[in-house]
């Protein structure tokens, strides 16, 4: 038996290797998971939607349905947008098995072995898995507090004529915080035009803002159909049901469909069902509303314990919303060992090295705020800042 | 925007094609779908386990899961394989969304552009979407009553030395309903082992079997762990949840766990939790015995149909088990302009053609008995007998 070439590039993730560590310890306080917080899922409203569906509709709920998507979800997905300034319609949507199906299938249609893909650095580990099978040079491009070095992305632009996708999550990064500015946010479309690339803005998190105003998309800023907008419902609902959508320029999209159909057919049709009845049953701003509050107070008690806690040498983001911050420490500390030693007194995290497309960076390192008990925030957070503390 | 060069390889389905006109036409009788008949869904127990899940378990099952799967349901399944003689464990399992991705995925694995996947003439129009993105050679092997032609098989081997895999639906295919002997099953084994290839074993309509002995699964009789089997619950529970499964060699299955990771993170955890709490509720034995009769009653139905409407010169196999029969016409015969003639009639089937690799064979059709209602099997054979009688 032997396997394609593509399955060299392919690699386990780093946060899963970590979950694993993390779980064997008994009372283990993570920062490491990127999940939400269960305890904010509308299971109530969920269940009474659920039954309803599977009491008028099961020869629909769970039956084949389309591999486009379930038409009066993509209906109200397509007025969400449009209410966001996107402008598009029916045929620019494609549902997928949350937006990480996304980022493959956009992977699928455009990368030819060889090909360069740019991303942030740091960036989301699952979108480097979604490409590397496709064969491609993942190139980062180092980022600050409101987005992408421009000139490092020009210059990267430039030295890689092969550059057909780049990947970029500008709103409440995963794993570092991260927000793009609007004048960041409008440069990167000019580049994207002028040096003929596909932007795929991941959009996860863009919901999830504490506090400031919200920016436009990438996608509203679009001048020529060249940005990929992936959306989800994982953050803002619930991350089992594995809803999310591209929203694209239509040709694009009906080959996505065509992708779609020979990958797997359709998403599961009682989840899109699920997600479009619970849009209609509950009030989404309110929802929404919920899960900021308890996610920005779990922030700023991080924070607080943060300063409190930690040795001036560290360096961290303030995010003003998602789920995440980024920690920068001493450039000769390696996060793998911290993470040892973080261990044996029972707090897990993420070393940040892995986030990098082009690897180093080890002195790096993510926390998660919105799985984590709040009451274990304190006493994880002191641990982790005595361990840096001796370390530096 | 430059796609990527297998795009240029990628299709839509014909089968969808056909099913859009259908839809125009106002009450055509249709034996164009492939779909289970949801009035054998089970419905009510489905909505007894959501109820339960949603009230005991939501932080479970709207929450992200493992990759590989959720472990009671892939106890389970290791379980249901051992009991049918299929030697294997937990870490021989990977959850997918349905079979589909599991073809879709072991393509992944294997093929590097200019490889070949031999399949039986005709074969599963899902296997050639699944496998055209991998930029391969897709031969077709002639086929007969009891399988494959042996010999056309071994020189398919013989002259195609980059052949990496062999698709297979050996039980009830889609489309043709066919079934292979014991004796071709053993032979494949041996081919495949003797030129070091993989086989793919899709089965998802095993279960399905109105009369005659259930014969051993290729997978059973795999000798040197060559054999991907492909498992579903979408046709005997429900389609739309979309859960199914691979059971293969071990690295294999770690290799396309880590795939999974990339594509689509996860299959939906509540539609594996439901399955799981539906195999505990049901009595699954009872459950597919009220398929199998009611589909056997609707094949028999169809089967008198044919003989008492359809002129003599149409071929047609009487399949054992499973949703499909396939009709073959005098060779001069176009599906094609017979599909036409008989729309204009209301009646829609899908043209056999597409499921042949290397293309050809436009003198064959696929009829579907699982789908259309009972009452409207009679009115449509008799009107396609009409249409063909008048072509003849």
């Amino acid at each position: 038996m032997k396997l394609a070439k593509r399955i060299g590039n392919i690699k386990p993730s780093a946060i899963r290797a970590v979950g694993k560590k993390i779980t064997a310890i008994d009372n283990c306080i993570s920062f490491a998971a990127g999940l939400p917080d269960p305890a904010l899922f509308p299971s109530k409203e969920m269940k009474e939607v659920t039954d309803c569906l599977l009491t008028e509709k099961p020869h629909i709920a769970l039956q084949y349905g389309m591999t486009k998507g379930y038409a009066p979800l993509i209906a109200k997905i397509v007025n969400d947008l449009n209410g966001r300034n996107i402008d598009c319609n029916v045929a620019n949507i494609q549902m997928t098995t949350g937006s990480q199906q996304g980022i493959s299938f956009v992977g699928m249609a455009f990368l030819d072995p060889g090909d360069v893909v740019l991303t942030e650095n740091p960036t989301y580990l699952g979108a480097l898995a979604a490409f590397r099978p496709y064969e491609v040079i993942l190139k980062g491009v180092d980022s600050e507090s409101d987005g992408m070095k421009m000139d490092a992305l020009e210059d990267a632009l430039k030295n890689n004529p092969r550059t057909k996708l780049i990947y970029l999550v500008p709103t409440f990064s995963n794993p570092s915080g991260r927000t793009w500015s609007i004048d960041k946010r409008k440069a990167v479309i000019q580049l994207a035009n002028q040096y003929d690339v596909v932007i795929i803005e991941d959009n996860p998190y863009g919901d999830i803002r504490f506090e400031g105003e919200h920016l436009p998309t990438l996608k509203s800023l679009d001048t020529e159909e060249r940005v990929v907008y992936l959306g989800s419902y994982s953050k803002i609902l619930c991350a089992g049901l594995r809803v999310g959508y591209i929203c694209a320029e239509q040709n694009l999209v009906q080959k996505i469909e065509i992708i779609k159909e020979g990958a797997d057919l359709q998403t599961n049709q009682l989840a899109q069902m699920q997600v479009d009845e619970l849009l209609e049953k509950i009030d989404l701003d309110a929802h929404i509303g919920k899960v900021i509050s308890a996610y920005k107070e779990k922030r700023d008690l991080m924070m607080a314990c943060i300063e409190k806690y930690f040795p001036k040498n560290i360096k961290y983001t303030c995010p003003e919303g998602g789920m995440f911050l980024w920690l920068e420490l001493p450039e000769k500390m390696d996060a793998n060992v911290i993470l040892d030693k973080s261990l044996l007194q029972k707090v897990g995290f993420v070393p940040g090295g892995p986030f990098f497309p082009e690897g180093n960076n080890e002195n790096t390192i993510r926390l998660n705020f919105s799985t984590t008990p709040k009451n274990n925030i304190e006493p994880g957070i002191k641990i982790l800042g005595r361990v840096l503390d001796e370390a530096g």
